[in-house]
């Protein structure tokens, strides 16, 4: 089929990919008089009193915000704020489909980081959760880490750590497969923009020690001039050992190969230069890094893509309404590291030790049971962490 | 029953009075691929050559944004944005059991009228209108005027002008009780604050041309030094005779007294000091400005009163939906005067004949029936004035 002609088909008639639903009687005076005047002035008094009643007393609690500046919309670039918003109705689909959480997508008229802030700010008493999506480097690194401290709700910005949660989780159980340990591999991230420095950052943490990046330049090094300012910060972390060269040079002897950048850059001989059982995440879009084939063929022993067309894809579809379930259930305040490791492992724990094999790494984004693993995973975590406001 | 306190009730189990759904399948990988990526690239890209399919392909031409910023809820004044959630859950509640339009409430964490402004412009590319909503004046104007310029979708303070429309409705079908002409009679409003001053705007748009206004202060006259600037600007266009006086004084053969004020202002003496057939519309929350029965008492042909305690409610429940669905359905481009007036005749006319009388001269809220006629008068002025895009 061609998903993207028939896509727009179906666009056309579906004329919307969510909508806004009543919950309440409003078939007389009486039913008027309780949602709505004079009943609700009730309500309304109690939230003025403690402001926290307005997670019991509206739906606030079950509800995100999906928030777009249209600047990095899939692949396509800066296509503006009315065009993101079919990706951004299709998440919040999702995030219902998925997770059972109300979203709601607002696409902003602006590029401008403090305006962007400023206006996420003055909306977010209407929302128990801010997704940020598709908002281009580096003004997403600031955004986020702004809207983090400065609200008391969740914010999630889902290019940076969906796609490194659901990337450590089809490590984790790809290296169960390999027999391989995360404080002794050697990992190699191809692409150093938003979501390749998301996932350098999370690894880390995660427990991976030895971990180089590349960009279209080469080999992410300490004190290379032609890094950005993120760049600049992740080559203190990263590249211990000062490789320079090319990517190339980085995957000799690399047990992981991460691939979030361009396709067809990486060629059969890269893959034989890695070590015993070497794994490869290719996940540019839509044409991998290096098809999945090839790289069988050159002795990869898990090949995941971010395709649907190929085993193991990698999907932060598997990241995303789990969370935002997990984290509006116990009324968490944050998205914490711990929340985001413990979704990575509610993931990776959905595929049981049977079922396990190089061809099925991660469950379907489609399957409703790991959302949920994924949701209490992440509650719990929120729970141990004290982010969480109810028990 | 005790409403409000039964409201609180029903809140607390409602959690939400309104909920976001997914209207598209999403239990497989081609379902997948349709409604998110690869495929949505395409209508993105549809959208980005002509951003005007953002209303075909998105649910945008389906969806209203309810702002507030909590300064006005009710008669509660200024309680804060999250504690006005319950109201504005309540109109999308409405909106869509009446209208079928698909509504969202923003509650706006910012008093500074540019602020708002820019926040809704900013916001605006998600949605197909905006509802303004117990935002107080004068703020209230400055903030309508500004966005109806500035954006090209309707833009509606149902404070100010659903209450001048549901009172012109309601004007009509008295004036064809007391069999007394629009432009022949003497109207007179007590409160001229945001929904008074715009109810006497309206009315004179409508064809009254006798009208003039009172606040706590006396009788509106221009020159007076305690003026505000709306209601210098109102004065020039108002009494025209340069009353100057109580209310006492102006209700002095008036046809008509629109009392949009506070509790018990008016006394059956100043009823019976009104013309023949003399008409009250006391709409002052929760406590009219005069008991009903009393007014009755004192000759009042007609009482209408905001309550549904006693009969004639003139609520401006029955505007809000019929209006946006009106305009939504055309693409209109703003509310003009004539979709307004529209509106207006459009409620009227859903009393037959047959059944008006002086207990029964509007619709009830919750009469779909009204709400459909609504949008049709509404969808057929804005095409008939230009500012419908769709035929």
């Amino acid at each position: 089929m061609n998903y993207r002609e028939e896509s727009l088909k179906k666009h056309a008639e579906w004329k919307g990919k969510i909508e806004t639903v009543c919950r309440v009687p409003t078939d007389g005076r009486e039913a008027l008089s309780l949602a709505y005047t004079p009943g609700v002035a009730e309500p309304c008094l109690a939230i003025k009193d403690d402001i926290e009643k307005s997670f019991e007393l509206t739906r606030r609690w079950n509800t995100v915000a999906v928030i777009t500046d249209g600047t990095a919309i899939l692949g396509l670039g800066d296509i503006g704020p009315e065009a993101g918003m079919p990706v951004m109705e299709g998440k919040c689909a999702l995030f219902k489909a998925y997770g059972g959480v109300d979203a709601f997508p607002i696409c902003l008229k602006t590029k401008d980081a403090e305006e962007i802030i400023k206006t996420v700010k003055i909306i977010s008493g209407s929302f128990g959760g801010i997704n940020l999506e598709d908002i281009s480097a580096p003004r997403c690194f600031e955004i986020e880490t702004r809207l983090k401290e400065e609200l008391e709700i969740p914010v999630f910005h889902d290019d940076q750590h969906g796609t490194a949660i659901v990337m450590t989780a089809a490590l984790i159980n790809s290296l169960k497969l390999a027999g391989k340990k995360k404080e002794e591999i050697k990992v190699v991230i191809n692409g150093a923009g938003a979501a390749g420095i998301a996932i350098a950052k999370f690894l880390m943490l995660f427990g991976v020690k030895d971990l180089t990046m590349c960009d279209l330049k080469g080999v992410i090094c300490e004190g290379a001039e032609w890094l950005n300012p993120a760049q600049k910060e992740i080559a203190k972390l990263t590249n211990r050992t000062r490789l320079t060269g090319t990517l190339k040079d980085a995957m000799k002897g690399a047990d992981v190969l991460i691939g979030v950048s361009g396709p067809n850059c990486i060629t059969k001989d890269m893959v034989k230069s890695m070590a015993a059982k070497p794994i490869l995440f290719t996940c540019a879009n839509p044409v991998p890094e290096i098809n999945p084939a090839d790289a069988k063929e050159a002795g990869a022993f898990i090949v995941g893509t971010g395709s649907s067309e190929y085993s193991n894809q990698i999907n932060n579809v598997l990241v995303f309404p789990g969370l935002f379930r997990g984290a509006l259930d116990v009324r968490a305040t944050t998205v914490n590291t711990e929340m985001m490791i413990a979704a990575a492992h509610g993931i990776a724990n959905c595929v049981t030790a049977k079922e396990l094999s190089c061809d099925y790494i991660l469950p379907y984004a489609y399957d409703k049971t790991a959302h949920d693993c994924v949701a209490e995973a992440v509650a719990e975590a929120a729970k141990k962490t004290g982010a969480a406001k109810l028990s």
